[in-house]
């Protein structure tokens, strides 16, 4: 599998999930021109033009950060808890997070007017709030376990300082310990982020 | 299961798809002061304070649209595809609705300023002129068959036209076909808004 990224952005989130995972991937850049680091048109293969994007060995490509999260969780029979409900969570934790938090980091990656970006910014602190509540003191946001919903969750936590957005103490704690794990090491490294 | 929530929200996507389903449920409103039209405090039962919320028979209350609307697939068998690859192409339609659509109609719900609507209806209009391409001239958004996608898919349709949002002709006419739906029909007449 081929996994298109930048850098840094939340692609990230597939990255460390295909490191728990234990899943086969090549990582493949996109440059400015919306060329891919194999030499072809990102946009073909995409027509959204945004990462994650996921190639699969036949061809097909998968878009979208939760759905390529649940893909790998599916292909490895690992990140996502066997208990139905536990399940649901993990899902419905990162349809939260996609809507309720990254969907509003866009006044920060795209610099709208500080009015945009302080409305956002409570907007995301209400969300962390509330992730902060069903985290409680667990390792992970779901259970003791890891799932697809931490993977994401790094992500989101990591932009929160560069946007000005406050993070309550358990989260800050959680980012600091997923920092320090291997597959989080890995991926930084390998996104030249170490 | 008890279905919170607003007449003509993007509930109406569950409550579309739980019928499609023939699934048993309840239609619980909220009212201004978050207080469930069976007496409850929603807030209590739903943090977030948004719909849409299911509530199971034995309380447990999941949230979420995306999630929700999988959970009704699973529970009654339908609305997605047994082909692997098309129901992941159904839940990444989902995503996409979700975050590229669904996200961008915030301007218009809470009236911001003019410049945010205009930003909002570009991306918008994006969107949907790739979903456009993806129905081609297709029955449905995945196949020619109904799929819990083209739940949502109604739901992101109906709200264009208020919006100021132009579609391209074939899901207008794919809103036109759903809205003489049996099923659409008799939600809309339960929500009040036939």
């Amino acid at each position: 599998m081929k996994l298109f990224y930048y850098p840094g952005a939340c692609s990230l989130a597939d990255h460390i999930a295909l490191i728990e995972a234990g899943l086969a991937y090549q990582l493949v850049s996109i440059d400015h021109e919306k060329r891919t680091g194999d030499g072809r048109d990102f946009l073909a293969l995409n027509p959204k033009g945004y990462i994650p994007a996921l190639e699969m060995d036949d061809g097909v490509v998968l878009t979208e950060n939760q759905v390529i999260l649940a893909y790998i969780a599916e292909e490895s029979g690992k990140l996502l808890p066997e208990d139905r409900l536990l399940r649901w969570r993990t899902l419905e934790a990162l349809a939260y997070m996609s809507s309720e938090i990254h969907g509003a980091y866009a006044p920060f990656f795209r610099d709208f007017p500080e009015p945009e970006k302080q409305r956002a910014r409570e907007k995301i602190e209400k969300a962390f709030a509330l992730l902060a509540d069903q985290m409680g003191d667990k390792a992970f946001l779901i259970s003791s376990e890891m799932t697809i919903a931490d993977c994401y969750l790094f992500w989101v936590l990591m932009v929160a300082p560069r946007s000005g957005v406050d993070l309550p103490a358990n989260l800050l704690n959680c980012l600091k310990r997923m920092r320090a794990m291997p597959s989080v090491i890995r991926a930084l490294e390998e996104e030249g982020l170490s």
